[in-house]
């Protein structure tokens, strides 16, 4: 019996999504399961990422458990140099369970181009331990390559080669490419990402799961927690498969008109697994015209920013809310002997009592606003269940592309910019 | 002479804003001015912003520096506690300017309803000294409310009822509220909220001031800014008065079927001046079933995860950019011996010297892709210029929403889920 770690709560669709609605879409449906079942839609050079968690090695998450607690007992500081889909599933991992080691014991770079950050960094490590995870499958993108050349200056300059190779762990293709050469010529450890996995769905491999390690969480319950959800999802039928569900509601929505979907979660630490499902639905889905733009905020936070538009701006949005079912009880209010502020009521209750409280409220009220929304519940904030989120979004974007009439595994628009750029810069033709 | 520490491009614009737009639109600006000027629009009751750097005394600056320098040699940390226009401010000129000192020196708290992270902080916190300043107009709105409940129990076990009071600051309405009353009765320290001043421009008060002081940023400097900047914006001018040429692009974009605003820019210091503009826009404008959507990236980061989107999506989008001009050339990229990575055509070059062609080619590549964009110059990134961005913003707020015909300081929406939440938390009825 496998355990749910996601359910999947659709009450505040009523009058927005109907049972008709999902009948209709339900060839869709179908289709884009047949494309992921037998291998044949577009993209399907990149279907890694479904199995995954089963074909995973003991032998390599060791590997990853080894390394990770060889350069946890050699640094103090550990940079996790990576962009994109070589970046955001790792983090969302570390700011969920770690979060208080961002910034003291993990660092991360390469995710952008400020020179002063990265050289503050470097000026905040110079008297510690410093080892560096860099992700890249090419090895060329511009943002971590140019901060690994500066990074890896820094440790040969404070280590020397032999010392500054024993800090250095590459996480890039198995064959090819700039990052897996400098591995082979300067004898750099090294994980290999699957030729048959894209950046977004990349999380599930030493992509995420080695910098997961390297912050000492336990990436064997993440892994196991995937695996069960892809159990789960093995079936087309929208009663039980709840990432199809999800898939379907987002698409009837989008024929309806809504435009926007806003994913929020009532725990800030869960806030970068939005940032990862922005790039996972964006970049899947936002092609050729088509796209249900991500959009994300921190509940109860933004409700203090973005609730009055959501409460009543154009009603061109949907929700989904991310929540944890257990509570944690670690804070309780205290009695005040006058009760100026009128909070005695609360005197003794949990601040995350309140917070499902709000929960609730929000989407009864978004809801009766005009604003459809769901809920993805987490049992408890465990790496188990986070490893079941994962793939349920995961599926869920394939699923969603697929009945958009898309090829969600391509980007054929990131190039653009690239090029100018690369003009700017005065790059040399290849050859 | 007035120093120009923000401009306006908007070559990107060609094709989607044409002069004739601009002059069909002057009359609804003129409108908006004069509403300002006259302060005869609706929610005219708010415009205390207008004149805040005018009318701010030299003694209730150099009583802000005064205490928040008291609280800096008697503490090593200091809990900011706040929600939506009483946190956003503040975070977002300490995240530009001391990006370094929060989790460190300086703590948000009470912008959630986290009670896990909440004793996780004060955990932290046990062994060090610690002071507080509690930013609520009302003082009940609950989040703030329970945090402060919270922290003044922890300060007042920490060092008795008469070393705490040396310890808490508040920052409140000037005459009524709970907040006010509590600070009275317990003899707290505390600075004035303007009646006439809303939430979300409340940054040019203390409500933004003293936090930012208490990270030991020149207030003055910022006021200095905001001051130059009201100076620039004071005739009704779309050639010269950017602030207004802003609004009036944004809201004829929106009636060409633009629906969303990117804001983003390209220095993750300023990531929390997206956040403070997307409460200010989408709280001012978001209602009657109108709104233009705020979203936000960090660019180079989010171009790796929401670039294929903006390029190749829906075209109902527009950006705005925000970048600095002076660039900080602190970090400069080492030549490697083997060009395996082929990044040596760069080596001695600036890593903000490729970020700036990065913006270039973001912005040219997204405009051909079909995303009109415009962009924020700030000269340096300095306090002052800082200063000036957010009061360009401020007065781009209150034009842009009177253009789109509603009363930009009001948020009707905002009690809805508050009173479902207050049912369900069984809150005694008033009287």
């Amino acid at each position: 019996m496998i355990k749910k770690g996601v359910t999947y709560d659709t009450a505040h669709l009523e009058g927005f999504v109907s049972e008709k609605d999902m009948g209709d879409i339900f060839a869709e449906v179908k289709k884009a399961h047949a494309f992921l079942e037998k291998r044949n839609g577009p993209g399907n050079a990149f279907l890694g990422w479904m199995d995954l968690p089963e074909n995973i090695t003991g032998s390599l998450v060791e590997e990853m458990e080894t390394t990770a607690a060889d350069l946890r007992s050699n640094s103090d500081a550990i940079i996790i140099i990576g962009i994109g889909g070589s970046y955001l599933g790792a983090r969302s991992i570390i700011e969920a369970f770690s979060p208080g080691a961002v910034g003291k014991k993990i660092f991360f770079a390469g995710h952008n181009l400020s020179g002063d950050r990265l050289n503050a960094l470097l000026d905040a490590l110079r008297d510690r331990d410093v080892s560096v995870n860099v992700i890249s499958k090419s090895g060329t993108t511009i943002e971590p390559a140019v901060a690994f050349r500066v990074v890896e200056d820094f440790l040969l300059k404070k280590y020397g080669p032999i010392g500054a190779k024993e800090r250095i762990v590459c996480t890039t293709d198995g064959e090819k490419g700039a990052l897996r050469e400098i591995a082979r010529e300067k004898g750099y450890k090294s994980f290999k990402i699957p030729a048959d996995v894209g950046g977004r769905f990349s999380v599930l491999t030493p992509v995420g799961l080695f910098p997961a390690a390297c912050a000492g969480i336990n990436i064997v319950d993440l892994i196991a927690g995937a695996k069960d959800q892809r159990e789960l999802l093995l079936h087309c039928n929208l009663g039980r498969n709840m990432s199809y569900k999800y898939a379907a509601v987002r698409n009837i929505l989008y024929r309806k008109g809504k435009r926007i979907e806003i994913l929020s979660s009532f725990d800030d630490r869960l806030h970068y697994i939005d940032e990862w499902w922005k790039q996972l639905f964006g970049e899947s889905e936002g092609k050729g015209g088509h796209s249900i733009f991500p959009a994300s905020c921190d509940f109860s936070t933004d409700l203090h920013s973005m609730g009055q538009l959501i409460q009543q701006g154009e009603r061109n949005l949907f929700e989904t809310f991310i929540v944890v079912e257990k509570k944690e009880e670690r804070c309780s209010i205290p009695r005040r002997e006058k009760d100026v502020d009128g909070l005695n009521y609360l005197a003794g209750k949990q601040v995350d009592y309140i917070n499902r409280k709000a929960y609730e409220a929000t989407a009864e009220a978004h809801f009766e606003g005009g604003v459809p929304n769901s809920t993805v519940l987490l049992a408890e904030r465990s790496v188990y269940c986070l490893g079941q989120l994962l793939y349920f979004f995961e599926k869920a974007a394939a699923v969603s592309g697929y009945i958009s009439g898309i090829n969600p595994f391509d980007q054929p628009g990131v190039e653009s910019y690239k090029q100018k750029m690369f003009k700017r810069l005065g790059k040399p033709a290849i050859g």
